[in-house]
C-alpha cells in the first residue's frame, strides 16, 4: 500500500445531488488515508464516450493511483462492473462500457482484469441503481487501500473488454474529414485530429484555414493560442491535449458555429 | 478526539459564489485534521425539506461523524441555531428548521441538544446573514476537533426541536395515494412509498402499475432497475434508498410527467 | 515549510470539464502534504474583476498559505504570470491581470514579485492555452511545498503590477451615485458602498431609503437582515462582508431590479 494512496473520480453524477458525496462517503470510511481527486462529475448524463475522452487526456497529469469512472447507463443490467490493472500500474474501475478503454490504452494497455459485479469488498445490500456507491467506491477504496485486484474479483480475459472505438479523420479530395470530439465550457470543439494530420494537407501554423461544416464555409486562422487574433476571430489551435480545437477569441465557437459532438467537419487550404 | 475525524457538508449555497469555499476554509483553520466531505450543495435554494433527505437517505453511508448543514431561509432571525448528538453518537450542527429532523431520527434521536447561537466557538463579529461561516462553521469544527456539545453551547430540550412532518401514503379506493419527495438531476422521481406499501395494494415485481398525475392515468411496469426496459419507458422501482420512485428508461421522468416536489399520484393496480 | 501547508483555488474553469480536477492532481502530486481548497470555480468566465473581489473578501477567512487564482482571458498573451508574496506572509499565484491585486491589498501589500513564465517548476512542455495545469498549479504546489518566490521564477518589480481600480461611490446632490459591484446565487447585489458611506447621507439602520435604478425609483427598508422584512420585501442591508447590499426576502433582487454587475444606482433618504 502506497503511503499516500489517490483515488480520482470522474462521473455523469452532477454535484445537485447527494451522489458524490455518498460515494466520497464511502471510500473515506474504507480507506481514510486515501486522497480523493475529483476529475469531473460533469459529464454529459450517460455519454460515456465524453467521460472515456476527459479521463483519457487527464490521465497523464494524474498521480499513479486508483481511477475510478462512472457513467453507466446500463447499471443493474448485463453490462459488466470491472477493475482493471494496467501496464503502468495504474488501476481503473468502473462499468465495462468503453468508458475505461481509452485511459486503459493510454496507461499501456491491461495486464489484468477482474469482474467485481460479486466483489467481496461491495456493500450488501447491492442496490440495483447506485453502484457507484455499492460497488465501485467500495472496490476503488480497498484496491487504494492495498488490496490486489485477485481479492477483488473474478478474473476476466482483458480481449474481452468492451472497446470504444472514436471516429478517425480522413483524407478526401486534399480535405480532412474531421468530427469533433468534446465541447469544454468555453464553447471550444475539440477535434478528433492531430498536429501531424494538418501537415498532411498543406497547413501550418499563422496559415488560414478553410472549414465546412454542414453547408457553411468559414475560415479560421491557425495561430497558437486565443491572443494571437482579435476579440472575436474564429481560430484553430493546438490544444492543450495536443489535438486540435476551434475556438473564437473571447468567444464561443460551438455556439457559433453550431457543432455538438459528432459533428463532421471539412477542414482544407484556402 | 478521533484519530481520523470526518465532518460531512450539506447546504444551499451553490458553488458559484465563494460560500462554500469560505466555510471549508474555516473549518480547515480550526480543525486541520479533519476531512471534509462535500455532501451536496446544490439543495434548492431555502429548500430545508429537500436538504432533510438528502442527507437523511445519505446518513447510513457517512462515517460517524460531524454532520454539517445549512439551509437556512431565516438566518438572522428567531429560528434557532443548534448542535445535536444522536444516539448513535454522530453530531449534527445548523438552524434548528426541520433539515436535521429526519437524519436525527435516523440516528437514533436526539440525546443532547445545544443552541449555539451564542456559541464560544463562533467567530466575531457574527455577521447577520452568514451564519454558515460565522456560527456553523467554526462549532462543526470544535466538535470535529474533540469539543463536547456541552462546551459548544447553550443546553436545550430535545423534545423543543422543530419537527419535519412529511406527508404519509394512504389507501383510497384500493389505491395508494403518494407524493413525490425529491427529484434528482436525472429526473428520477422518489415518491413516499416504501416496497411495503405496495404489496397491500396487490402491486408485485414484474407487474404493470397505473398511476395518476393529476387528470392523466399512466401506465408503468414495476421493475427492479432502467435496464429492465427499452429506452423510454415509463418505470416504477426501488430505488437506492429502498423507496419507490418513477424513472423513465436513459429518458427524464419529472419532465415527462411534469412532477416537482410535493406532486399527488394515485398508484394502483391496472 | 509548514505542517499543514494550505493551497487554496480559484477559477473560472466550471466543474463541467476536467481542468480544476487536472490541477488538484499536478499539486497534490507534487505536493501531497498540501490541503487543497477550492474557494470557487464558478467565477463568470473571463471575469478577472469578479474573481478578484471574491478572492479578496474570502481572504481574512483562509488559512495563511498559497492562493492560488485563474482568471485569465488572455492566456498565451504577453500578459505576465506571477507569484506575489505579501505582507502578511501569503503568497499569490496567477496571472498578472488584476485579479490579485485586492487580495494582495487586503494581504498589507506585495513584498516581492516574480515572473513565472519561465519558472523551473512548471512542466513542459508548457501548453498555450492552459497556464493553470503547466504553470500556475505547479508552481503553487511547489511554493506550498517549501520552495521560496526567488526558486520560483525572476524578480519584478511590485510597483509594476497590473492594479485593478474600482469604481469608487461618490455624493452628489445628496445622494450617493454607487454601484454593483458582485451578484451572488440568490440575487443579492454587492455594492461599492461601506456602511459609513450611508451615513454621510443622513440614512440610518430602520429607515427606509430611496433607490434610483434606471429610470424606476423605488424604496427599500434599512435593516439587519431579510428576516427583519415580510417576505418579497426589497431590504438594503450590510453584508457578510461588511458591504452594503441588496437582496429581496426569500427572493432575488438583481431579478427584480435587472441589475449586473457595474449598474449604476442613487441611494438617498426618502
Amino acid at each position: 500500500m502506497s503511503e499516500n494512496p489517490v483515488i480520482t473520480f470522474l462521473s455523469d453524477y452532477g454535484l445537485q445531488d447527494g451522489f458524490v458525496g455518498i460515494c466520497h462517503a464511502v471510500m473515506a470510511g474504507l480507506c481514510p488515508a486515501a486522497r480523493i481527486i475529483d476529475l469531473s462529475h460533469g459529464i454529459p448524463r450517460h455519454d460515456a464516450r465524453a467521460g472515456a475522452i476527459v479521463l483519457a487526456d487527464a490521465l497523464p497529469y494524474l498521480p499513479l493511483g486508483v481511477h475510478l469512472a462512472v457513467v453507466d447507463p446500463d447499471v443493474g443490467a448485463e453490462r459488466r462492473a470491472v477493475a482493471l490493472r494496467c501496464a503502468d500500474a495504474r488501476r481503473l474501475v468502473g462499468p465495462d462500457n468503453g468508458l475505461l478503454w481509452l485511459a486503459a490504452e493510454r496507461a499501456g494497455g491491461v495486464v489484468e482484469a477482474v469482474d467485481i459485479a460479486r466483489s467481496r469488498f461491495r456493500s450488501e445490500p447491492v442496490s440495483a441503481t447506485f453502484h457507484g456507491r455499492d460497488i465501485f467506491a467500495p472496490v476503488a477504496a480497498r484496491l487504494a487501500g492495498g488490496a490486489s485486484l485477485a481479492e477483488a474479483g473474478d478474473p476476466i480475459d482483458p480481449d474481452e473488454l468492451v472497446r470504444l472505438e472514436l471516429p478517425q479523420p480522413r483524407l478526401q479530395d486534399g480535405q480532412l474529414l474531421a468530427h469533433v470530439s468534446y465541447v469544454d465550457r468555453f464553447g471550444n470543439a475539440q477535434l478528433n485530429v492531430g498536429h501531424d494530420d494538418l501537415s498532411e494537407i498543406g497547413l501550418k501554423l499563422g496559415r488560414r484555414v478553410k472549414l465546412g461544416v454542414g453547408d457553411a464555409t468559414v475560415t479560421a486562422q491557425y495561430v497558437r493560442t486565443f491572443a494571437d487574433v482579435p476579440e472575436g476571430e474564429l481560430i484553430v489551435y493546438e490544444d492543450a491535449y495536443r489535438r486540435l480545437a476551434l475556438a473564437v477569441s473571447h468567444g464561443d465557437a460551438a455556439a457559433r458555429l453550431d457543432l455538438a459532438v459528432g459533428a463532421e467537419l471539412q477542414i482544407g487550404p484556402t
